[in-house]
């Protein structure tokens, strides 16, 4: 069993945005244990679209397709597939209530055209979309699957997660039965890791072990092939092996991201964070804050950017600043103990640093220093030397805090 | 004459990597005014890449491939095309010349697989690649053009831009060329807009407008084939009638962001800015502060996520929030007045609302409130009704205070 993922929209084909719902959906369908053989891009077009149908035909069993079908007339992936299918369009009563909520809720005029993306294939099942108006569309037919997704990733990313990716499992449970599970790693390079695990690399046939590095962190995903039960012992007996060799790099399963983990260590011990961002600017209390039910952990912090908001606002002495710099150990750590103080918290975290383009102090870019202030009155600092990309350099310098306190808190 | 991109590597479809060189050239192509039908995406592996040539052929005039040029038994790109077109591959003196000299620098041992990276088509032209081994080729055959470059994009941009767009520019001489212009619109839906501008829709043909809709902006793509000149006046003439019908929902062009363009104007017209946040924990700092000088318009802000946090650290006073309510206009307009007098800024802005999952105060998710104050005394709420999902409610808010800015700096 394998797919062709079709993406529709000139903005692919002019350049203006990347595809990455094919990366996306690629990813998962690859953790599911199911095969892609092509990717391919067309435009607003209704005959390319309808080329690319059939040639996709010849050369998959699962055809799942992005973008097109919003409102506006150039939306025509589900009238072009409809009609070369010959099935009927029909009203999705849930879907059109869904639009109309959704107009109601922010007072807003509901134009007739918003209707035509409650429109579906009759017979067909149709996929919630939480994060936008149209709903995903599965049509099974002539022995294939046709499977319509809509092009804002915010909207098509959690429709894939929850409605499209169960629905892809189950059919390709009927042929076979894959089971996985990622482990999850920061801290450690993927050669290093691979290195460090390179015997199990080579003797491997079922389960597989597949390593991953992205964004700074890395993945082992472990697919065993088996019935359920054999399955699970098969994970179990070759994660073992994989902890006792990088076991302290490793701090969660599956798609559990640090600040996830770090949010429920925090919640789990009853205790709160705080803190002062001058590099990060924010980035890491926005983090703690996207994850419902921060209150419990978090009642603020500080952005202090300049010299003068880190003495003036904050409470960091003249004398830490003008002695070793704003990017230094010494001004990091009293950081982190003023903004702990500040804000009674339990924990105060800083971040100082060079994210560039520029240089600082005379210090380089990618200079960071992460203060640490605890309750009992312990405080350390963290230091990284990082890249040249500012970008990278925050995320980075958040992770890194994140990766720390989760260390911390599991002790 | 149009194009047809093909991306050769396993790892694309795996989803590991996302295919930006496809994006990259598109966009490049777009500026040359050569069209691109489609993209397509396959693995290494022979059959299947012979089977996506063999398609594009049908469809395009230029055939651009990008990776499977590198050393190892994977990298199939060019022995695939050599096979089925039947043409010899033999070496290429400079390229060997190149690869040879770069192991010398670096001081480390040539290896015999590294030589067929200098193996060239017969007869074809060749791309110097300036930052790695395996140079780009260009074939003209059967009427056709096969041109093949390397997967890195740290190697395939630069020879993109440096060789291969001024051979396609060259190519392309003859015929008219597409020029086109993005018009950035916010505070606008996409089927409103549509509405609005449906007299201009419907009776274009060239130049040609075509919507977008993602995360909560709404762009329009203007595209007129004619010379460069006729071009521009086409370009300029439909623009005047779009923003006479939606001006007041512009901001920008191309890909201009709001925080690009608010962070611009701010520097122009040399204000500070600070901020106040509760709903959005910090993501409107850190937005400001991921543009690279942030530290000319922003010295700093707090995160005042609680009530007591609010009044303690911030200085809201008891009887606003006991009386209003955190989530009020009354109290955002008091946090924008407090935050920026206490960091001595032009502009305090602030966030305060329900983002959910679980509504406050008696009042629903998607409630918010923006405080705007300015030191000449001036200050004002913006209330919005936003959705149910936390996190778009959140970047939602964020890009309306920006808008905000943007119109009320633009006065």
């Amino acid at each position: 069993m394998n797919t062709e993922i079709i993406a529709v929209g000139s903005e692919l084909l002019l350049g203006q945005i990347v595809n990455t719902n094919a990366r996306f959906i690629s990813s998962k369908l690859a953790e599911l244990g199911i095969g892609v053989y092509f990717h391919t891009v067309v435009g607003d077009n209704a005959k390319r679209l309808l080329s690319a149908i059939q040639v996709a035909e010849t050369r998959a069993d699962i055809i799942i397709f992005t973008g097109g079908l919003g409102p506006t007339k150039d939306d025509l992936t589900k009238e072009t597939i409809a009609d070369y299918l010959k099935v009927d369009l029909v009203f999705h009563d849930e879907a059109i209530q869904h639009i109309e909520d959704h107009y109601k809720r922010v007072g807003r005029v509901m134009t007739e055209n918003n209707r035509k993306q409650a429109l579906v294939f009759d017979g067909a099942d149709v996929l919630p979309n939480q994060h936008g108006m149209a709903p995903g569309i599965v049509l099974r037919k002539n022995n294939k699957t046709y499977m319509l997704l809509p092009g804002p990733p915010s909207e098509m990313e959690p429709m894939f997660a929850n409605f499209a990716a169960p629905y892809l499992a189950k059919l390709a449970n009927e042929t076979n039965t894959i089971h996985s599970r990622v482990l999850r790693f920061f801290g450690i390079g993927e050669s290093v890791l691979e290195t460090k695990i390179s015997d199990l690399l080579e003797n491997q046939t079922n389960p597989t072990i597949a390593p991953l590095a992205s964004d700074g962190e890395v993945t082992l995903r472990i697919t065993a092939k088996a019935d359920f039960e054999s399955a699970m012992q098969m994970l179990a007996a070759v994660e073992k092996s994989i902890i006792e060799r990088v076991g302290e790099f490793f701090y969660g399963y599956d798609s559990t991201t640090l600040i996830e983990k770090c949010v429920h260590l925090l919640k789990q011990k009853g205790l709160t964070v705080t803190a002062a961002e001058s590099l990060t600017g924010g980035l890491f209390q926005q983090e703690i804050t996207s994850c419902a039910g921060a209150s419990e952990i978090f009642s603020g912090g500080m952005v202090t950017y300049s010299n003068d908001v880190k003495h003036q606002n904050l409470g960091v002495r003249e004398s830490t600043i003008r002695q070793f710099g704003a990017v230094s150990g010494e001004c990091a750590e009293e950081m982190a103990i003023c903004v702990r103080e500040k804000f009674q918290a339990d924990i105060g975290v800083s971040f100082t640093g060079v994210a560039g383009p520029d240089e600082l102090e005379g210090k380089p870019v990618g200079t960071v220093f992460i203060g640490f202030s605890f309750k009992d009155g312990d405080s350390f600092v963290k230091q990284l030397k990082l890249g040249r990309i500012r970008s990278m350099n925050r995320v980075s310098a958040v992770k890194n805090a994140l990766y720390c306190l989760i260390k911390h808190l599991e002790k």
